[in-house]
């Protein structure tokens, strides 16, 4: 009978002659990187097990015999005092391997009903699970730092942008929100994508299912999945979970380049707007004087990382005919790198996010400035002179002008100046023409008026329960 | 006043002393693209209008006067009457534009409590939407038509293929219905995506809100949104909705991608597996004998240029600081694209599935051979001796090597030869050597026979309704 | 005789019984697009007919009467009285058939020892060609322009920035020629791939060559190739011209990207370093105050859709078996589009280049603050006090800290502050505290100091020629 | 006097009150792959620091310390013996500490004139044109492996694919010079990139230059660069090579993964044109018949894995403003891991092309099938018959379709047959309806004559010298 020792260790030794020389054990060993999923394989292992047993397709004693072995393994593992063969490819034939040692042949039988087909699918499904889950806790944490910050400067006021150019007042408040928006929809995103890959491959065997009386339900229930998958061709050639995990990814840490980038730009002495503490920020080799926002930097670039591990993987998976293909062993590493940079980054940020001092005054100063209570002169035509907004707007345009000439603010102008502008213009349109009657006076609902942040803050602390 | 028209047709002509030039024009032009927005622009307008009457920001004269107006552009629109003009930059400026020359100076209050911020962001959304439900639409026309293939040929047994290698018989019928999974999980997730794009940004003005007593509830029911978006920052800075459609697109284009590259394969003389229609295959201008399968190369290209799409806008979203940058005008050409292409790879499949012929003979004869019964001998030996599985492997594996060496079938070595392999092997191993047999015994959920893919093409029907 | 009319207006009418549908020919029809290869196509053909006139293989009366044809086809394309017919298919059909009703059955006799396999591979490549030199044209342009502002702000300080913080004084003039070190690689890297696509593909035929003896050499000569390509079943496969044209063009487009987010942060009133001319930015519609760089935020994102445009061609060429497969055709889009945004973006860069106005005081002004001169001090410490680099690094922190505390510059410390810190400093290093000194003091070959700048600007003067 | 030991071990300690924490650490770090990067930074070292001795800024003293300390970190590394530490973050400042060690303050004196960013700029620069060089020699060695089997197979006949539909009858050694002509583009782009990137950027420091009195060109020699870089700002900022390198190997890898792809379908029992040595395909834990093709899918994927990174480096060098971001320390990894992926997939390629067993029977039987010298009876009614090619074309369509409902080849239609087509059919026409006849006339430069094919194996033979 075969061992697993020695030069015989290949599962599929029965029939190859020659032993895959070492280029071919470089490009085809996976157990450099998917030895990570040790606990996952284990798991469905002994779920497997279990359900062969009650099925009667495994002895009490085989049963028992596997599931102390696996424990066993796991602890090594755990322990670190597990030894990895690459000669043995990868970590499904690393444990069943040293099961066989630790319990003999009973070890082969749990591979009844089972292929590396459906084993890999498992196991790389329940890791990416995994991680929709870490990666959700990560953002509500983030979430929360946010609505603190916001909390406290629902009435900072900051120039609210579009081209990096001030075009409104805004609150800080209200600024931190919008992230809270887009990494609430990050959440919802990944939730549902958990949900659409909830569904357990275990007993699609090899790619057409078993002809064992296997219990697919029971391994789903185990292993906490809504049901079984429905089709086994399709269970051993799917990689839409990775696929939709990566794309999450990439949108998430999207959002994470844009507060970056902001993060990058008003920590210039220039903007001023913020800074970072000491703890997210280093110094240079050759210039003592600077502070960079290395942080800040580095996650604006892990987008980068993370979109590249989606072109890859959707590359990989193009145009492959069914079922499983070897390029599919190209599925790991990309997600691993991508869960990984993007739990860092989401550490990252929530740490920069909640040291960060902010200058309100640099702010206030600077949504001040640029007539950015230009809209609200126009919205007082309209509302008040009972004008056009496009008229407005034109009319506007000449004041703005004229205040630019005169190198003051709006509010500076003379009532004879407005009014050579325009006729209607009364006293009363100074009332609009300061950042805070401006932001205060933005209550439409989703607007930035300090009540509605105040309100929004509300929502999402319920919300998050 | 101002007027619209000649060299101050620019909306902010007050400001500028320079016309912008042509480079600017080709460069900052959208209405070359964005013209096909006209009806969700109109839409949004008309629900705007309405809102504003209700509210008392707009008299009734005007109110009428303005969808009026609107109603008979549309009507010019479609006709093909309505001339664009690309000084006039975007679509909103060219209905805007039309309007105030139909109805004079009100049009300029449609704009009141409004910019091209969040119109823009409301128009490209519901045009995603729509895109969202015509697409899964499609999907579900080829579920459909892969239904009625899976139930013509529930029996219709071919190669189960890994590596592209004959692994085990399965059943044709199998094969469709691991279609039908793909598609449905990307039904699935364009529901998704549709239901978390479907709060309305219209009211989030410039980026602000504003303080007019809009009702952006009364919109949302009227152009049917779930609810007002909450944050008027990361309401005109946000592209979400954008991403996430492009991401169902290129994970549905590469589920149609496998297909097609399995009916570029199964074309051949080689494998004879399927024959397209002539409709969608043509011949070679020098090689008169040629039939080529190009719908379905063209199908399988059509991934490149979505993924390409996503790239594109994910890499025009990196780092952008809020709130709307110019360079957001880029996410709608690659969105057209990509939704233009996915429809027309979606209709250009069902076509083909429709009508391949399905050579059952030739999928009959390849499943046949290269021993793809193997497993069953390996199950065999568990079942019926007992073996632990790597065992019987092992066992097999010596079987079809004596196989190969005769140049004969599993099923066509003799009970000696066999039991000269392992002792225990019987006369009753030959019953599980067929094909048929093979197909029939793998009842296991999900699993290829043919009484599964029955059951399930009747749960398909139910859950399609 | 098959005629081109009607029904039968495909060149493989004898064989397909059914014409393709709606579907089909939209999926398959590349005129839309193809079209803008008539020219191409026409050279193409008259440097094929003239060589076979010439072996002997086409009589004199046909390639007279060939030429002329092709030559009134040429005319009527470029008079928009040509009428294109998507039944046809592409432009090589178009052509053929509109020649044949020109000439008559002569017309048929061109497509002899030639396939639309090589014809299109010929088509595209010319087309590729010309585009590398036309943009190799315009980036010389844009050198230029370079060149001018920078001989302008030779003098002109400016910070120097790592992490978007003020690390060194430098020059406007320096700044500008880093953009020519870019371009110039730009240009250089399209010159390598030009030559290296300048191999004729003409005369490789469908995939095997030609019996036919035809002179391939002739054809290159005559179209201005360096020599044949030298294997047929890689001519009819290769995308690699267009492949690396796009790479080239990813990477020019990057070079842009960066140009223009420093013109959009140079652009706030916070920064005020430059000013857009009115020509290249615009205005907005609620906000009269905005003056936005819109020209430069659309350049940042056209290089999102080059490299889709790269990553989408990738992905098409990625596992096609040879030779040429449909997929191909999706091949000219991509570039086509990108070939045209690039064009776009240099012409848009060099006139907001050649018209922007430099704020030399503000520059000037964040120079000299932020302790921009820390190195110099460092410097000196090791120079003049024969420090270790280390050290003196550590010491200038110490001096940087202290200016801080005190709100003064570094230059505004008093010696006796200066030597609490270090005993060595003497008074003499205030000379080298100023941004004029540092900056001239940047004498190292590629420094900063103004003569390097202008010696540079010889440079590049003598190279462009 | 500051120490490198314990806590004070950041290069920039004087200043920053708090430590980094843990996150920091491990966003901020890159010694756990820029370690890769040792040889090149001592030899960086070692240069820079002769020059400073030369140029009378470094003692003979201190230059002798530096360099036997940087000798001796050299030797610790290669033994394995050296300790890297986290919280020094890089490779330079890991070899500096060591460096202070092993003698004193005057390991600080190294760092004149120069910077971590010029430093890391030639690190990098060396180490990727060391790949050029390495993977430019690993494309030779897999030319020459193609030779030989091309010269093996100078007259084995086999289908010529397009649209993987049999086209015409080709040579094996035909289409293996079409891989030599696709390997030879590959080299000499990286030898165009390599010339390009050969500019020594040290001497840039930290981005202005500096004022000490250094020669860039003599450390330029002693790198072997062929001369300094131009612009410090640019040579800072820049990662042209790194991004051209990746476009490179992108391409390559896309050559690769369409000979992957034929070995694919080539290894399926349909086509049984190749078998991969047992070195390179693998079998199955469960179905123990199956020889699977891992090596050439796995290559098939990894060009997905090198495009990925590519887009990652395009992406993160998107709008970065000049000159050094710390987004730019993502650089390396995609490099690596793209290098490293290359080598692997062409050292692959080169085992599985010399290994393979070439099955010449069922080569030529398919290159017999499929009427595939359809062409050679068009092309013979046009040579001998005078006809219009559009006519041959039609004509051998006919033929084509007789053959076809009869069941039999062109060559065994009945001159009767042919007669009934067309009158002017000879029996003449039957000697060019053979595969070796179709194969042996295509003399056309370029043409699969097997004559060509040993003329093009003199030719590259010469070339390679």
């Amino acid at each position: 009978m075969a061992t697993m020792a020695g030069g015989e260790n290949k599962m599929w030794g029965g029939r190859f002659s020659a032993g895959p020389d070492a280029i071919m054990e470089e490009i085809n060993a996976s157990i450099g990187f998917d030895r990570k999923l040790y606990a996952q394989d284990i798991a469905g292992s002994r779920a497997h097990a279990a359900m062969l047993h009650k099925q009667g397709i495994l002895s009490a004693d085989d049963h028992v015999a596997i599931d102390q072995g696996l424990v066993t393994i796991l602890g090594e593992i755990e322990a670190d005092t597990f030894v990895f063969s690459r000669a043995l490819e990868d970590i499904h034939m690393n444990i069943e391997s040293r099961l066989r040692e630790l319990i003999g042949p009973a070890a082969g039988r749990l591979h009844t009903a089972r292929s590396r087909n459906d084993q890999v699918a498992l196991d790389f499904r329940l890791w990416v699970r995994d991680q929709c889950d870490a990666i959700a806790a990560q953002i509500e944490t983030l979430i929360k730092t946010f609505l603190t910050r916001a909390e406290e400067h629902a009435d900072t006021v900051m120039p609210g942008f579009t081209h990096l150019q001030t075009a409104q007042p805004v609150t800080f408040g209200h600024h931190c929100l919008a992230y809270v928006e887009m990494l609430a929809r990050d959440h919802s995103r990944l939730k549902d994508a958990r949900e659409r890959m909830n569904e357990n491959p275990l007993g699609a065997a090899a790619l057409a299912g078993t002809g064992f009386d296997i219990d697919r339900h029971a391994t789903s229930t185990a292993l906490g999945f809504r049901e079984p998958t429905r089709n086994s061709l399709d269970t051993v050639a799917d990689r839409d979970f990775a696929l939709e995990f990566l794309a999450c990814a990439s949108i998430c840490a999207t959002h994470l380049s844009r507060l970056a980038e902001e993060i990058v730009i008003w920590s210039t002495p220039q903007f001023n707007f913020v800074r970072l503490s000491d703890k997210f920020s280093t110094g240079s080799s050759i210039m003592p004087q600077k502070k960079n926002p290395d942080a800040a930097e580095l996650v604006r670039a892990k987008v980068a990382r993370i979109n590249g591990s989606l072109v890859s993987l959707l590359t990989v998976m193009k145009g492959l005919p069914l079922t499983y293909s070897k390029d599919m062993q190209e599925d790991k590493e990309v997600v691993f790198d991508a869960a990984e940079t993007l739990e860092l980054a989401l550490a990252a940020m929530n740490g920069m996010i909640a040291d960060m001092t902010i200058n309100k005054d640099a702010m206030r100063a600077a949504a001040g400035s640029g007539f950015s209570t230009a809209t609200d002169l126009a919205d007082w035509l309209v509302r008040e002179a009972g004008m056009p907004f496009r008229d407005a707007h034109h009319i506007t345009g000449s004041a703005v002008a004229m205040a630019e000439k005169q190198g003051c603010d709006l509010a500076e102008l003379s009532l004879e100046d407005m009014q050579s502008i325009d006729a209607a213009i009364t006293n009363d349109v100074f009332n609009v023409l300061t950042v805070d009657a401006s932001v205060a006076s933005r209550t439409s609902f989703g607007g930035t008026a300090p009540e509605n942040v105040r309100k929004q803050i509300v929502y999402w602390k319920e919300r998050l329960g």
